[in-house]
């Protein structure tokens, strides 16, 4: 019998696993595991990326015969179906383990509950739920994915306290510090797609990259219905990281054979929306994707319903001005009483600055 | 001898007294003192009113003959100087106290240390500076008033997560919650006057009172160089509290009849500027002024550098709008790099909102 504060650092150890392949998993979860044979752990492993073998297996691989008779940690059910790789509860099973602790069950209501079901029929023990919210919180993308049939959206800004998110002439280098960069660097490094608009694109030349953190490049994605874009950008740079412009049909052929020949993929729709770009990544097995664009795009995918998180930074610094930009355009709201409230929302002061994150 | 606790524990003591008098002292200081006789209070007073004598005197009164030998712990230093009241020094050495415990010198550079000495040279032993930070804190109206001339200038706004500070239609009830807007009131109580412009009173029709919190209501000003105001508002209501009307020369006399009727006070400058009536209420022995105004108001008076603390609350909503109104209007600055930075930043959540502090 191991102590619940135990299982809790178990499985607190899985979730460390797992973020090792933040943002290289999509479609599939972030999943780490940990093998207990007397008290010590013989063996870990973290799912790395779509195709590859699931957690447990990596673990079960290191603990080889000591998994008989232990307890096995896992963040996620285990699978108790073919895909791309055989059930992990046949393995489970298999190498004679006698209990397994789930963070928490699969969020796909088709298989729920049925990797654990599976286990306990074979005479293994299942406790079900150890830091169950800090499993869901890793996965929340995945689990929005699965549950919606869409990618979640992030709507990231960056504000002034008196909540402009550039000067009047659109000068915005730079409204939060070092720290809060790093800290979207990061952010960028988790999430699999990053989305900016043709004025954003235009006006600020962004990189959209992890710079110095460590982590893959999310891919760079630019949604411009005129393709109005300027021959020479940073997202252009494709050695350094993939990038995606999704315009409407027949826009600008000249700068879209540029592009492709510079590495760049040009993917034409009917009607460029926000829905629309959404379901496109979606299809192509995205789950989280990072809105960096400005208030008009960022209004647009609010009222698309495609935005269910919000990350805001703020500087404690004053620009003024009457008629710079803000960071969310018109949302037809008449009444204050109309607003969006967020709810579970969270606050941080990093070095100067201060991130308040919520969910619409 | 007294633990250094047990002198920060008898200097919050003095504070918490002072604090009963807050927003009623200007132009004086708030000061609370304590008398301590082996190990015990034997007096404690606070400094309740202009004219009438200062929180020494009133321990003094309680403590009586149980003062000599005392330690009087006071959060400001004692004065030596015959104002409306004889010196304090005087009294505390006929009392025969043996030890004065001081929170801060006077910050008037022109009597600064002289009660000290004075103490000391009559042999009594003098500490300074116990919970110092926390003495300059409560008095920082008085201290910036004595400093520079001025009273202290506070811009507070009421936001939401994007920045505004109502609708694209001017609704702006309400973006805070009760908390927030309680917390108004208790600030309001402490400060000395209220000031708004024509725009916020026609709009927005507030009391600017303190409600149901106790404490007295400070002066309700606005600023109107066209006094193009309606006859009827809640700020004309002078029974609840009193209200200064600041316009210029021969503007609408018809209203400027009727308001003095009804208990209005109406004064007339060749210039309306915030500098201009920053001034005119330091003459009137005012200390700390709110400015509860819009962002065109708000701008000037950061222009005219009358304000020196920002207070803003920030409500976990969405509104969007290019063109709602926002909390500061043009400053002018054209570069990211102009931003006026904020120091000494605090943070605090108020139940669902969030306070940023700081001072420009």
């Amino acid at each position: 019998m191991n102590s619940p504060d135990f299982d809790q650092q178990m499985m607190q150890r899985c979730l460390q696993l797992a973020r090792q392949a933040l943002g290289q998993t999509s479609p599939n979860p972030l999943v780490g595991s940990v093998i207990v044979q007397n008290g010590e752990i013989v063996g870990e492993g973290f799912h790395p990326k779509a195709g590859e073998p699931h957690a447990e297996i990596f673990a079960l691989r290191q603990a080889q015969e000591r998994a008989k008779g232990a307890t096995v940690y896992v963040s996620l059910e285990p699978c108790n179906h073919y895909g791309r790789t055989p059930p992990c509860t046949d393995a489970l099973i298999a190498a004679g383990v006698s209990k397994v602790v789930v963070g928490m069950v699969d969020p796909n209501p088709l298989v729920s509950g049925k990797g654990v079901e599976k286990l306990q029929e074979s005479g293994i023990e299942v406790v079900v739920g150890v830091e169950e919210s800090a499993c869901r919180q890793l996965n929340e993308a995945f689990i929005h994915r699965i549950l919606h049939h869409q990618p979640l959206g992030i709507l990231k800004y960056a504000m002034t306290l008196d909540g402009k998110i550039a000067a009047t002439t659109g000068h915005s280098a730079w409204i939060t510090g070092t720290a809060s960069r790093q800290l979207v660097h990061q952010v960028r490094a988790a999430c699999d797609a990053v989305i900016v608009g043709g004025n954003t694109l235009r006006k600020d030349n962004p990189n959209l990259t992890t710079h110095e953190v460590a982590g893959v490049n999310p891919l760079r994605v630019v949604m411009s219905k005129t393709l109005d874009l300027p021959s020479e950008a940073n997202l252009w740079q494709t050695d350094i990281a993939s990038t995606l412009v999704i315009t409407e049909r027949t826009r600008n052929s000249k700068l879209q054979a540029q592009l492709r020949n510079r590495g760049v993929e040009v993917i034409e729709l009917a009607s460029v929306t926000p829905s629309g770009v959404m379901q496109l990544l979606y299809e192509r097995g995205l789950s989280s994707v990072l809105w960096e664009c400005g208030g008009t795009l960022a209004a647009q995918a609010i009222a698309d319903g495609v935005i269910q998180k919000i990350m805001a930074f703020i500087a404690p610094k004053i620009i003024g001005g009457t008629i710079a930009p803000c960071p969310i355009g018109d949302l037809g709201l008449e009444k204050m009483t109309q607003a969006l409230a967020l709810q579970r929302v969270t606050l941080q002061q990093i070095d100067g600055d201060i991130l308040i994150e919520g969910y619409l």
